[in-house]
């Protein structure tokens, strides 16, 4: 493997001293690039670009070519691992993911078996691979996955939801079912992300998107203590390389402190809390990563430098910064704009590495 | 007006002594009840319902006959006033609410009027009348509407968003179209809720659905403030008792602090937020609603009862607690579970106001 020139992200998410804070965007991989959306009319459906790994590649490096960014992040879907492990996933148009076979009983859940990455998520790991070589050693490439809890949301809901009912149901009903459920996917989450870290992915990120619609007793007891257990069941160090785990909650900054005592490297931090605040609160313990509101590239290339200053103000000097949405970015974002934050995260950040 | 018989919600929002813990649910009239669902077939289209005060009345009704409910809350739509306003209010059915006529230019700003309660919002105010005489005096009847903020929302989106990318974007680009626009809003919803308390409101509610989608500076600048320029303008005293105010946020925990500030009497907490930490920050300064979540109504009676128990651990003795769901009941919960609840709570927060 070629020797990595920017090392910035994994430098600033180990809280080692950078020139500048890096940047990279959630779904920087996306529909609001015209580059992105015509791979994606040649791949057919959002699965057969998902599941081919010259298309995977292609659509993961787009952005690194269009933009100065400091990391490229793997091109899949977050619920993979359910649909190895015989759900069957698909997309309708405008509806979001479906589940062909929702999880809903104790049988189904012993059904689950815990897939190989090597062969069953084998397209996944091909993608890493073939990133990395085409990557050369430009920028790192960050690895992900779901996190159990939002995982198992999709699983027995059997698709997107926003009464959370049946999953909230087994979790009041039948919490002894959803923990056994939620054990499972954690191993199988553990698997999956060493693979990618064995393939090359240089940083592990783990979303779980949906923590933040848990009390906060449930968010420890049915979300945070599996990806404690994910954190310590992974490969920390590659090639003689650390690699370092990203933990974010959409919602979740509430419970930062909890979150930092994973033992995780970073945390994302979404754009309802003040950095200057989640700094103070979690300590030298972890590094943040965010936090920028993505709707702020709606606005003017004037408002989005004022913005980016005012983040970068809140986490203040040193290290242990990466500049991020808070969200991933939206659809019908002007690609020119992504470039006036990069480019602005920059420029306006190297006072605070002096 | 008769004498309130039940005066126990008044009592906890003014932190009085109670014997029991008060509790009303949020869309407690509403879709889960067969009998809205009777009364709405025949009113025809949603705003029919809404605009027609003996049927408006007959909902809010419902759920008091149905349950030993502790307050009534005025059957309405949050966004009566845009409508007044011009903007042409419609459903769609599964869609959401809708306007024909969007606010997005300085001119469209410039022509939104003051609606006069008693003419434009007159199908309120006659609704709150007849319920108050229907009440009878037998719990109090609170009124209501949405924050400038949550109106502005879905004035300037033209309906609901999930990237709020237009009013986002005004609030970026056009910090002071929407600062005006705000203010207007803010005066449009003080004249609102002062005709309902002279109506008969025996306390009103201000909704801020969507204030949680803000960064902490903006939550502070463009919904904290307007909401509190509404509490400084209500009437807060009527025939000779005490109206109070509870303030919502949904998703705005963080920011209790700021909330308590305003003024207002009491604070809607949504479950994400630990009550005994929620009222450790806010102290003796204002009273706290809620925070069940919504989705415990899906589970077995047993558990519901345990949950509640659990919440009315976590504030703990002494009054100042409104029980109430973290947000509103959903449509497909059994009304069977409801009533548990209610139970549940009267009787187990009794050893709490010994």
């Amino acid at each position: 493997m070629p020797k990595l020139k920017n090392d910035r992200l994994i430098r600033a998410l180990l809280r080692q001293p950078v020139d500048v804070t890096p940047i990279w965007m959630m779904r920087q991989a996306g529909r609001y690039l015209p580059e992105y959306r015509e791979t994606r009319k040649r791949a057919g459906s959002f699965m057969d670009l998902c599941t081919n790994p010259e298309l995977a590649c292609e659509v993961t490096l787009q952005p690194i070519e269009r933009y100065p960014l400091d990391a490229a992040i793997l091109f899949s879907d977050i619920l993979t691992i359910p649909d190895a492990m015989g759900l069957g996933l698909y997309f309708e148009e405008g509806e979001g993911p479906r589940f062909h076979k929702p999880v809903r009983t104790a049988a189904d859940v012993e059904a689950l078996g815990n897939p190989d990455p090597e062969t069953e998520l084998r397209y996944v790991i091909d993608a890493v691979r073939l990133i990395r070589r085409e990557l050369d050693g430009r920028v790192p490439l960050i690895g992900f996955s779901g996190s159990p809890w939002t995982l198992a949301t999709y699983m027995v809901e059997g698709g997107s939801t926003k009464s959370f009912s049946r999953v909230k149901g087994m979790l009041y009903n039948e919490p002894a079912l959803l923990h056994r459920m939620l054990a499972k996917l954690a191993d199988a989450v553990i698997d999956y992300l060493n693979a990618q870290i064995a393939a090359g992915a240089q940083a592990v990120m783990i979303f779980d998107t949906w923590g933040g619609v848990l009390t906060p007793g449930d968010y420890a007891g049915f979300s945070l203590e599996y990806m404690r257990r994910i954190v310590a069941g992974l490969t920390r160090e590659h090639d003689g390389e650390k690699v370092p785990v990203i933990l974010f909650t959409k919602g979740g900054c509430q419970w930062l402190e909890a979150m930092a005592d994973t033992g995780a490297d970073a945390l994302g931090i979404d754009w309802s809390t003040d950095l200057a605040l989640a700094r103070k609160r979690v300590g030298d313990r972890v590094a943040l990563q965010g936090n920028l509101d993505p709707a702020v590239l709606y606005a003017a290339s004037a408002v989005i430098r004022e913005r980016v200053a005012g983040v970068l103000a809140q986490f203040g000097p040193g290290s242990g910064h990466v500049f991020n949405l808070g969200h991933g970015i939206n659809p019908d974002v002007d690609p020119e704009h992504a470039g006036v934050l990069v480019e602005a995260v920059h420029e306006l950040s190297r006072p605070y590495h002096q």
